[in-house]
């Protein structure tokens, strides 16, 4: 057996007595691991800082990025007790185990209740932040889940220092310490993707070129999303100073975001009306724009950075201050392109009209359509879900920003007295499915 | 671009208008599919009589099964009067689209809704019974699904007629003819498995063979089941005549069903208390036992047909009047065989004990656990769910019998009046986050 497989068994067992755990004893293990890692405090920061000698090194010989650099440091103002607070956080959140969604009557004496219980073992793997083992480990035993914790090299101080205190915490609880197992940087991501059989469903929590190859090499469900290509579509009657308002929040506030507008189509009428406008707010905020020519003599008289649009550009997530701007004849191009070139994120319409807002939002086929606000308002903590895994631009299981629900799954039970099919298909007896009130 | 490739983006793009579809449209188009195949009875039948010929010709060569040549004939009485009525019963299902699963005021004047929708494209791949075009495309057309048919040879004819009237039917109304696409058998089905960036689902109707050679081979979710390792546990406190009962119908009805049992698990105290009641009922049935040593030595004085079983037999789905039988200490260890060696499909205790029950249920990581009534209720019609997509032993999205729910998904819509994320992160305005009453 290899060394994967045998850490996705040693998970695939654990979760099995983690599912049936009370939730009390799942909220004490929660517990005990936030105070064993504000006991363990000053170890965990010490091996942060020895990963982090060794990343400028790295940094200085340019084989590191310092946006890395960046995102490994524990030792910033109030980060250590955020991620501890974020262990209280979802320590607090309602209990999702155990919850009956469906309860019926098959007949008198024989019931059938759906309840939801967790989907089994979670691979998560991630880069930079160690900060990232506390909040899913919280989020995996707060759901019944087990984890296994893959991290990128540069934190694997960080991450054994963080692993050690988690392993302390619940070999004292009724929580097997199989249940969070964090994988050494010299095992290959690989042999784990391949442990279909044990492992249930991958989070990558990082770049979208780790996205992109973690959903190329498996055949283990991601939930994910590589691409944020989000669209803003101008309406021919959209009120221009709102426009401007929603597109320029949806672009500058962090253009690295997922959520964050990559082109804005603009009605063939709104050119003139609309356009200039936004295009002086964007142009105001140093954003560049990649114009079609139509879009471009439009604005041809007016102080922006506006220069001529390739095709490339109406497919490309700039991450960046640039935007790609393109014309179209009305909404139901709007949604043609979007569900062309988008990545079924998250795409708004700017419009008074609401008859043509509901257009937008049947046709886009995305997982988030807004009206008259801006696309970074998709987000799990910003729509009150209390907990984030990740956004998922996938088209099954869980869509959009995904809270504690997305590791979640149901089983049947249904309870009888001796209950047989014979007497059903012989039409001795018959079914009632009648809702039973829970 | 390649036939499959073009299939699947018409199919896409028939997609996104058949998903913003009001319900109206879709079900004047269902009931026009109804009158044609109605009308068209006696070409449909024709052509069938001709696939039926050719049938029977290779079943006397031996190069078809007697099965499947039976699960071909439409011909049989009442059988097109069913596919008809199926239809029916689809049209008359509540509309799974545009329900509002989560209505929540972001802040005074920006409103989230989650809305049910559909999944988008889904591939069905069967094999021989034609029936299933009229049923599946039910389904698709009243979820707004696109749906892309491929069928076995032996049916070409029955389906290139039943794909006539589908089409003609649908020419006449405001679904596009794209939204129901039948595939020649000539096309290969591994192109057509090849299409992730279109089709969003496949669902396999046929052997475990045919399911787990398309799950092999496609990255596209496949809503199904390869196998269905059914278990019975027998706890020490196990009824006797309720035991016999309950596993004799869950062996006997109908063997090859994916939730018959293969396995029944003895608490080691139920071996001369329980078992030999329950051996003879299945004894009289004709059905063979596989034994460990433990229970073939408890049979031994007794008229029935017990074997030594060797390890495979707990790993196998006889789909015949063949069942394993195996000691265990507690329920623990039947939880934890049904765990190694189940395939998460339908498993039973039989037991007086609520407690034990609870325990057997939590710790059992299968898409239903039953107490006391047979495996055969794992079935979508049984637990009343109306129409039935397939039974899935997926981690996620659907697990169990799938009804119409199993091809949904959500979409968030954002509703604003101009919001800028930019407000809240500086502190100027504070989420609500209070639920809307819809």
């Amino acid at each position: 057996m290899s060394v994967a497989e045998e850490i996705a068994k040693n998970a695939r067992y654990a979760s099995t007595i983690l599912k049936a755990a009370e939730r009390g004893a799942r909220e004490e293990a929660l517990s005990r691991i936030w105070e064993e890692l504000k006991s363990a405090k000053e170890a965990i920061l010490e091996a942060n800082a020895q990963d982090m000698r060794d990343a400028e090194v790295l940094l200085l010989e340019r084989k590191l990025s310092a946006s890395i650099v960046k995102r490994l440091d524990l030792s910033r103002p109030g980060k250590y007790d955020d991620m501890l607070q974020g262990i209280q956080d979802v320590l607090r959140l309602e209990d999702p185990v155990g919850k009956i969604t469906l309860a019926r009557h098959l007949d008198y004496d024989l019931e059938l209740y759906r309840v939801s219980c967790p989907v089994g073992v979670l691979l998560v793997i991630f880069e930079a932040r160690p900060e990232v083992i506390a909040n899913i480990t919280a989020l995996a035993i707060k759901s019944g889940n087990a984890v296994i914790l893959k991290g990128g090299k540069e934190s694997a101080r960080s991450f054994r220092a963080i692993s050690h205190a988690i392993s302390t915490a619940l070999s004292n609880t009724k929580i097997p310490t199989n249940a969070v197992q964090l994988v050494a940087s010299r095992e290959e991501v690989s042999a784990l993707l391949a442990q279909d059989r044990y492992i249930d469903m991958v989070i990558p929590r990082g770049s979208n070129a780790l996205v992109r190859s973690i959903k190329d090499n498996t055949k283990i469900p991601v939930l994910g999303h590589a691409d944020g290509l989000c669209s803003i579509y101008l309406h021919e009657d959209a009120p221009a100073e709102l426009a401007a308002k929603v597109v320029l929040d949806s672009k500058i506030g962090y253009p690295a975001a997922c959520n964050a507008v990559e082109t804005l189509l603009v009605h063939e009428k709104a050119i003139t009306s609309v356009l200039p406008c936004v295009s002086q707010a964007l142009a105001d905020a140093n954003v560049q724009l990649r114009c079609d020519d139509q879009c471009l003599s439009a604005l041809s008289s007016m102080n922006v950075n506006a220069t001529r649009a390739d095709d490339a550009d109406y497919d490309t997530e700039f991450l960046d201050l640039v935007l790609a701007v393109k014309t179209v004849k009305n909404v139901q191009e709007a949604i043609q392109h979007i569900n062309e070139h988008g990545s079924g994120h998250t795409d708004c319409i700017i419009t008074n009209s609401e008859e043509t807002s509901r257009q937008f939002m049947a046709g886009v086929d995305s997982a988030g359509t807004f009206w008259n606000c801006s696309t970074r308002f998709a987000d799990g903590f910003r729509y009150g879900f209390g907990a984030e895994v990740g956004i998922s631009t996938n088209k099954i299981h869980a869509r959009g920003p995904v809270g504690l629900d997305g590791i979640m799954i149901y089983q049947y039970q249904v309870k009888g007295n001796g209950n047989i099919v014979a007497d059903y298909t012989s039409g001795r007896r018959k079914f009632l499915h009648t809702d039973i009130l829970t």
